[in-house]
């Protein structure tokens, strides 16, 4: 599988990325190497791990706590004193091996520790490796805020390795498929037609197309001015939903590709009513997202948390939503306003 | 006074300085604008500010209390929750207007809310003038652990007016001579002899030549990889000795000036002992220090603490503690090694 360039750095696919990442730890001669687990990915992963790593450098492995209600600045905390206790130096390298919230918080933490050491990022689940292997995006959550806090920085590399994933359950591993949902209704509708004869034999081609994808949107626009936006399809409503799961204690908590599957259904309902998005494209949406995802109730009485929820979005301005619809598939559009009806009645539409 | 190009942006001067931030907020356009203050700079420095603002956006502030026992992950946390309670979002501007805390927390706090938003700093002691002005170090304490979390990033520009420290009391302004020392012993001399007839007329170009200073050493070492080390001369056990006398409950906190001084003259005599600075530059070192600063007790039973805090330096390698140290006046020599034991010596020398 063919190395993917990314704006300063590469991701390497299996072996080739433990040879690279061998070669940095060479070239660099770091003085220590710091790896970030949680307890999953310290069972599952780890040891699959620790074999390919050839150095006689100090080995530390720092452990924290799995799930997205870690995700915050008091686990940030305990790992910058783990890393001070440990006498990590700016020389130090920070090797995170898991989900999406240890790359997101171990790479704000590598970069703000003694105001920046290097990270290389190894996601071991579906999601992480199709959202986070590219983009630069780090961070964690303020409060339910989702990534309130972080910054954009870029790892020396990205080691993606399918094996990580047999040690997924199935409802993590269908929380990636969201996001493979999403580049191929925002970007490439190829993706689709392989999901829909999706097996083990076509997951690379899929993981590979998908970070392909979002590689193209964010070297085209890295900050977020314009293009990159489109990732965010399915992401207003989904976060804010995500985010209410997250705060009520009477409601399970969702997966993020949960959430923004949900959000997608919504978004293309929007999509049809704002913009031209066709009714049947909608429809198709919403039965490929119910066929993967069970059904999610959203009552009556959640709507307005919702809504007060989505008055965080990152990307609004003057305090009006901005959302990312589609007027076909592979056809975006930026900064559509929409009244809290219509966002109500999306979700009605979802429950339907 | 002509304005001083950092990397990215200037250091502007007096009105040209509001001149250029009214321009900056028109061509910007941002959504709002936040003001982070302490309670000093609130009361002082707040209303001689205002007046310059010209815009019709909204206005909010934010006050934190003031010293360097609140520059920490908590009071970041406060402000970041404040931002989010007052709807900042990606287009909002901070503008931090206060002294080092104020400046390096900030830098921090901005450059990490919703991954980045831009801000401007107007610093208004004499330490924070000569030493914040430019390089782009943001960032917080841990624990006792100086600036331990934080990023390199710059401000859109900085904005420098004395007027601000007519309200600044004796031992403030104190503070921030040890950095124009610094500046004089390890760069250029001839500040030493400007600050020896130091008055309020020569105030001026004693803080614009501090900057200047400080910009070239930074534009050639943004990233504190050689030259730019030369500015933690007296830092490394200037910020021991500060942070010992932090934690300290029988210890009153000394300023951040009147630690790197002791630290100065620590290092002056580790310079003649391990390099060639001759010693009667030493004493004259230890003069000019004393003459400026009230003595302080460090005594025998607070070495072994002040050793330990030592191995935490951000410019140690390999747990080993890398001095800064004077060949002679502006002959610097980069990670020296020094015994436990002559870094006492060093200490019984200050004492003496």
């Amino acid at each position: 599988m063919k190395s993917i360039k990314a704006a300063t750095y590469y991701v390497h696919f299996k072996e080739k990325g433990y040879q690279e990442l061998n070669t940095l730890l060479t070239k660099k001669d770091y003085s220590s190497i710091f790896i970030l687990v949680d307890e999953n990915s310290m069972e599952c992963c780890y040891p699959k791990f620790i074999p390919f790593l050839e150095t006689d450098k100090r080995i530390e492995v720092i452990e924290i706590e799995s799930g997205e209600i870690n995700k915050n600045l008091e686990t940030c905390a305990g790992v910058w004193n783990a890393m001070t206790e440990l006498e990590a130096d700016r020389k130090s390298l920070l090797i995170t091996l898991g989900g999406g919230v240890i790359t997101d918080l171990g790479g704000f933490v590598a970069s703000t520790y003694k105001r920046g050491i290097d990270f290389v990022n190894i996601p071991t689940t579906l999601l992480s490796m199709v959202d986070a292997s590219v983009g630069g995006k780090t961070g964690v959550d303020l409060g339910v805020l989702k990534n309130q806090i972080g910054l954009f920085v870029n790892p020396e590399m990205v080691i993606i390795d399918e094996d990580y994933l047999a040690t997924l359950n199935e409802r993590e591993s269908r929380s990636g498929i969201a996001e493979i949902i999403k580049y191929g209704l925002t970007y490439d509708t190829k993706v689709l037609s392989q999901l829909k004869s999706f097996n083990h034999l076509t997951l690379s081609n899929l993981i590979h197309r998908s970070i392909e994808i979002k590689n193209e949107v964010v070297l085209e626009d890295p900050k977020e001015n314009g293009l990159r936006k489109i990732l965010n399809f399915g992401h207003t409503l989904g976060h804010a939903i995500e985010s209410y799961f997250l705060e009520s204690k009477d409601k399970e908590n969702l997966t993020h590709g949960e959430a923004i599957a949900i959000g997608m259904v919504c978004e293309s309902y929007l999509s049809s009513e704002v913009l031209s998005l066709p009714k049947e494209k909608v429809l198709e949406v919403k039965n490929m997202i119910t066929s993967m995802y069970e059904k999610v109730l959203i009552k009556p009485s959640d709507y307005a948390a919702i809504l007060d929820l989505l008055k965080h979005d990152k990307k609004n301005v003057n305090g009006q939503v901005n959302f990312v619809l589609l007027n076909d598939f592979e056809k975006y559009q930026l900064d559509c306003k929409v009244s809290n009806e219509l966002i109500i009645e999306s979700i009605e539409f979802y429950n339907s």
